[in-house]
């Protein structure tokens, strides 16, 4: 039997938990699988696009588990009443190669990438950063805002967004949560004596969501929203003035903000940063920059998290996935235990 | 709602509907995807291989429907009471990116292997063929049996396995349902007098199943067992006395027996024969090879073909995989829907 967290389990694991606790135990998850970011096998995910989205599969494999993640993004979705970005994922035994555990992962994708962009910025923000900017308030922002208290004890949200509707749905669902909300008139306003930027857009397009004159001195910019090709949101001359981390360099470049710079452009792989391998922030005045495009190892993480999470729980059911003969080569007498007669 | 088909719904649908008229309907889903082969999205799979086996991702989409499927080999499986191939695989809508349709398809895998194998035996082996030899009596081999006589109209069978309870489960097996069935002193009396020769073995080995010897003029033959990098059935002077069809070529040179041949060495991908843009078997002399590997494309068919058999029947169930808030842009409502206190 393959264990199954469907849309209804997700969201009572999530009731019953607590989302921002969810967001901060599943950073330790994160944090020890990029500690031992070399033993994965990683690639490019395998995307398949069409004119109004794509759907990509990202599979990794730390040689006893392997895991993969179906998602599409649909940027035109919402104006149909859908989501933009859905996703569900499976783990398998490398031994046997038998799946494992199912889960959807639409809710589960926000987790990690909430908790993804936390983990990284506690390592690259400054110490005393206390106010983040938030630039698109859709369905990725209010985890991010919930993660980042959790892990950096950020209360003061300064946001905006082209859709009045959807500031209005984040004030709604925060707001009674305990932080402190500026509503901005703008982008430009809403980053001003921010310590974070998050920018979180879901054009599929070469937007220009922070210029150059926005980004001042010290400030870490946490880029989530440009993540497949074509689809960027930082004015390249950010990139030129600030350190950049990426999750995996070969993927980031093909989707990521540096898309838009020169192959041989310097990035570091957040991976040895955490493992002490490589410099973050090194003075108060540096701008950082996590060029965020999400990678299999973190679905990988998120998967492994809830697996351990729901054990125990009524959270999943069990579902017949795999044929199982009691003779492992007569499939055909499993197939036909029922028939009494076979035409 | 995505439509789940289980691996005890697709059983009671088979015992239903029939092993043998399930394979030759399946055969026209194939055919009619076969003739539209240009139109497809094609890559070689995703494989992520280690000391035990492999587990592949493969994925193709005719710019209307997405379709994946999850395969693992592992040879050394059923030596601890487990199937060596096991998987499933999903629809989905390729303009909204949802997936629609979830199947097991450890049983739905031995059907399209063995109706594609006997949809290229229509066209490749001469008309007249009413023998097949067998060798290899595992998982797959009954189903061959079933799509050959239900396509071929083929009921004399000669089998051989290395495995004597291989061969009395195919006998168990088939002998009921009238097939004319001679167990061979070995693979060289098997393929004796055979018009048709299947090869299905599991060894992850390049073996030699057939020597050149034992190939006599006029047959064709049908290579499944060779499909992964290390893993042929087939002396390599074979090949070079033959003509040599595939399903998609960039595939077969990394999978299927030419691995063992020069880049260079000629093959035709069987779409073009079945669309008659290239020939298939020209003499009655002509040894054809169908090096099988099984791609993407079959398994897009064999969904396809399995959600429109099971639609208003009781052979699927519905489950909730896909987060649905009333505003696309809220998840995070949905998910703290059911919490009366977010801490």
């Amino acid at each position: 039997m393959v264990r199954f967290v469907d849309v209804g389990n997700i969201n009572r694991w999530a009731a019953d938990t607590g989302v921002e606790r969810i967001l901060t135990d599943m950073v330790e998850y994160l944090e020890r699988d990029f500690r031992r970011w070399p033993t994965f096998d990683k690639a490019p995910r395998v995307a398949s696009h069409s004119p109004l989205g794509v759907i990509e599969l990202m599979p990794t494999s730390d040689g006893v588990t392997y895991g993969f993640k179906y998602v599409n993004g649909h940027p035109s979705n919402p104006s149909r009443g859908l989501q933009t970005v859905t996703a569900f994922g499976v783990l398998a035994d490398v031994q046997s190669g038998y799946p494992t555990f199912w889960s959807e992962m639409t809710v589960l994708t926000a987790f990690r990438t909430a908790a993804t962009s936390a983990m990284v910025a506690r390592a690259l923000a400054r110490p005393d950063a206390h106010t983040m900017a938030m630039i698109g308030t859709g369905t990725q922002s209010e985890f991010q805002a919930l993660a980042f208290r959790g892990l950096l004890g950020i209360n003061r949200l300064r946001v905006w967004d082209t859709d009045p509707d959807a500031i209005a749905k984040f004030v709604r669902n925060l707001a009674p949560l305990g932080f402190e909300i500026v509503v901005a008139t703008g982008a430009t306003d809403a980053v001003t004596g921010a310590d974070i930027i998050t920018t979180c857009t879901a054009d599929k397009a070469n937007a220009t969501v922070l210029t150059d004159a926005m980004v001042t001195p010290g400030v870490h910019i946490n880029a989530i929203g440009g993540d497949c090709p074509g689809k960027t949101e930082l004015d390249a001359d950010i990139l030129h003035r600030a350190d950049v981390f990426v999750e995996f360099t070969a993927q980031t470049r093909i989707e990521g903000e540096i898309q838009q710079m020169h192959p041989d452009f310097p990035v570091t792989e957040i991976w040895q940063v955490l493992l002490g391998e490589a410099a973050g922030r090194t003075s108060a005045q540096q701008i950082t920059v996590f060029d965020s495009v999400g990678f299999a190892i973190e679905d990988f993480s998120a998967l492994r998290f809830l697996q351990d999470a729901v054990d125990r729980t009524p959270f999943y059911t069990d579902i017949d996935l795999v044929a199982d003969p009691d003779d492992p080569k007569d499939l055909f007498g499993l197939v036909t235990a029922g028939a009494p007669v076979l035409v």
